[in-house]
């Protein structure tokens, strides 16, 4: 069970309001569902010399070795999870995690490197794994750990390309207004691990990624850029995007000159999908946004709730979308729908904020004190906005719990809600108004968690 | 069954497209079930002498003089529909429209008036009002037909005070921020007949209130300020808006004598909650935007969609309401939750849009431009967004309808969908596309339909 941090001045609030107690317990059964060593846990059995993943089932006399790849910020509590389900069956082990994200191993290496941007350790990590994969054969087990930010911490270039080429591309790609996924069929032509290309370099072994989704929908092919998921995009894709978006004249010559060998098949094309080489491979989502929200459902229906999960793939700017969470409290509470109070709808995703003041705060604390305003005087309803890393924008805080007493307990406070929102300075008003949700670090990143309560009469 | 005038660029690709077809139809019975005409007559059924109206039985024999009065946009639909049930049991009638909103009646008297400011012939209309009122006993039975726009069309200042220092102080109260709720309580404190005093100006007749809500969630006390609904806020209430909104400073002296003369008793309040006054007083909703979207998830269920209701309350931002749309839409493809394809998800409420551009457009269209956006190649998706007026901002178009075909087909004709949406000029991008909703005037006004469709693989 999750511990929640709850801040002094929540706790008085918390002791007499059963109904806040229920909202931290429905967002703690997500955050506990998605927490990467437990899921582990739940989702790999070892019996004997079998090891169940997933409910496949895996012969350990079979293979001669396990080895342990990947990276990620969640790598360090994944692998010592694996690590104590498999113990010395584990020959080898590298992976790469972000600087601090450490936590102690006993055969797995664990290096840290640079994230968001990749640096020399990033790539000697990588290349690490690489060493361990050079020589596997049809008798080896190879676990690739898989999390966000994987794809700047399992990092390297191809040949004669540098970091500091694909930075220069990248920065010119993200000026010219390209989508992310046009980024990425480029990047995963330069790399020689993103897009499949880790899991091939393994081949003949048996691979099973174990991952664990960051991106909203937990597309395979984009959680840290895939490098165990067959890529369905081409050098004539990376070369097309190039051209689209106006940056040709700004492409450094290592790249341009590899995507045109690329082109003219004198480099290998990333696996496709049907390849071969990936037929051994074993993709397992070792948890993401639905597990965590799927949890929060089934913990408010234990509490007897009325409950139904809308959405995993919620965007939008974060105070909009509060709006229409309010919305939808407003017809639970008028016309019992879509369902009855008292009910619980939970929705997952990941909103954004457009910046236009210079308060401190975070998507998840900004839509809960949206929801505030609009809420006032609701005497039954709660809104909750939850960051299952734990941190929500630059702050310490996770997101907020409001209900419609909080803007009148701010303006107790000589706080205006209204300004604060104004001035995107949601965390110091729920700070004061005990509205925030602190969690301290989750190990995790599943993105965000809402949810809307609304009690009976 | 309304008639959906669809623009030609439209028509090829609805004859090849059953699931924009069955998206029109769903759309249609929303429409069809809020016109007020037909709402009139599905609610007000007459047997020989008994007058059935919303399942209440009134006796005709028993009353000496059926009078109607009334106000809003709809009123002369409405007045029209009423007269074809009760013909010459219609003693007399007075209504106020909008200019250019008349129909024939034939005992009705429907007088034109200014909207949205109100004019004189507001004021000599809802004299005709009073005057037909004034002799009222408990044999009289009163219908008043209320709808949108009923609020500035029934107008009627207390003695000493002009429209001209409504204005003026109205103004005021919209620079300071001070909310719609706030700026009616002022107004019904200055008004004869908003906040209950219409249906108390009847007594002891019965009164029959019709009402056509053009207000999210339909709130009886703020459709038309409520005219036949108990009034909750004072004189006290309206004197502290002026004060705590900083507006006393030019508040007109009529106008401050009038609340101070309340505020010391001189002058009566407005009717409250179990007024005797108002103890004979039924108000029915003829027609409400949950009443068209309950309609269209009937229409969607007969087609064979599996069908939820959401809400009826949506508001927010146009563009960004859009993105929650496709979340719900992503949710439906990848999980088959919240109901399993084919789907369709009905929303009502009202958007907004802040206008940053230059273009030409409406909440509806823009909303439904941006959803097409980000449902680009999703090939089982339409996204819809409809004005139950016919009128989506300042266009002739009602909404948009949209699938991931949308921005393709408009990039063969050049157009840029992103450029459209940064401008606000969604109108002229649907309309070469073929995306445009065009159902002419509707004679109702029940804010906006949005549906979700997901058809099955």
């Amino acid at each position: 069970m999750t511990e929640w941090f709850v801040r002094p001045e929540n706790k008085a609030a918390d002791e007499m309001n059963t109904r806040r107690k229920q909202a931290l317990a429905v967002l703690g059964a997500a955050l506990d569902a998605v927490e990467p060593a437990q899921a582990i846990r739940r989702l790999m059995v070892r019996s004997d010399d079998t090891l169940w993943i997933d409910g496949r089932a895996y012969d350990l006399n079979r293979y001669r070795r396990v080895l342990v790849v990947g990276g990620g910020k969640a790598g360090a509590s994944m692998a010592a999870a694996v690590e104590t389900i498999l113990g010395e069956r584990i020959v080898a082990g590298a992976i790469n995690v972000k600087y601090g994200y450490t936590e102690p191993t006993d055969i797995i290496t664990v290096q840290e490197a640079g994230h968001p941007i990749p640096d020399e350790n990033s790539v000697e990590g990588t290349r690490a794994m690489l060493d361990l994969l050079h020589d596997t054969t049809v008798d080896d087990l190879v676990l690739a750990l898989i999390s966000g930010g994987g794809s700047a911490l399992m990092t390297l270039p191809v040949e004669g390309v540098t970091l500091a080429d694909i930075q220069t591309l990248t920065q010119a790609l993200l000026r010219s207004g390209a989508p992310i996924q046009a980024i990425n069929a480029v990047r995963k032509h330069l790399s020689q691990v993103k897009g499949g290309q880790l899991a091939r370099l393994a081949y003949p072994a048996t691979v099973v990624a174990l991952i664990l989704s960051d991106v909203v929908g937990s597309p395979l092919d984009v959680i840290a850029s895939g490098p165990t998921v067959p890529d369905t995009t081409t050098y004539a894709h990376a070369q097309a995007v190039i051209e689209r978006y106006g940056v040709a004249d700004t492409v450094p010559d290592a790249i341009w000159k590899h995507l045109m060998l690329g082109m003219s098949n004198g480099v290998a094309e990333t696996p496709k999908p049907g390849d071969d080489e990936l037929a051994e491979v074993y993709n397992v989502i070792v948890a993401d946004n639905a597990r965590g929200a799927e949890a929060a459902v089934r913990r408010a229906g234990k509490l007897g709730m009325n409950t139904l999960l809308l959405s995993t793939f919620i965007e939008g700017e974060a105070r909009e979308v509060a709006q229409v969470l309010v919305g939808l409290a407003k017809e639970i509470m008028t016309h019992g729908r879509p369902v009855e109070p008292p009910a619980c709808l939970v929705l997952g995703g990941e909103t954004t904020v457009t910046v236009r003041g210079d308060g401190t705060g975070g998507r998840n604390q900004e839509l809960a004190l949206a929801a505030a305003i609009t809420i006032q005087g609701l005497d039954r309803v709660l809104i909750a906005s939850l960051a299952t890393d734990g941190t929500d924008g630059p702050t310490d805080a996770a997101g907020g719990l409001v209900d419609g007493t909080t803007v009148e307990r701010g303006a107790a406070l000589g706080l205006s809600a209204v300004k604060a929102l104004a001035n995107n300075d949601a965390y110091p008003y729920l700070e004061r108004t005990g509205d925030l949700l602190v969690t301290g670090p989750t190990n995790t990143n599943v993105n965000d968690i809402m949810a809307v309560f609304v009690f009976a009469p």
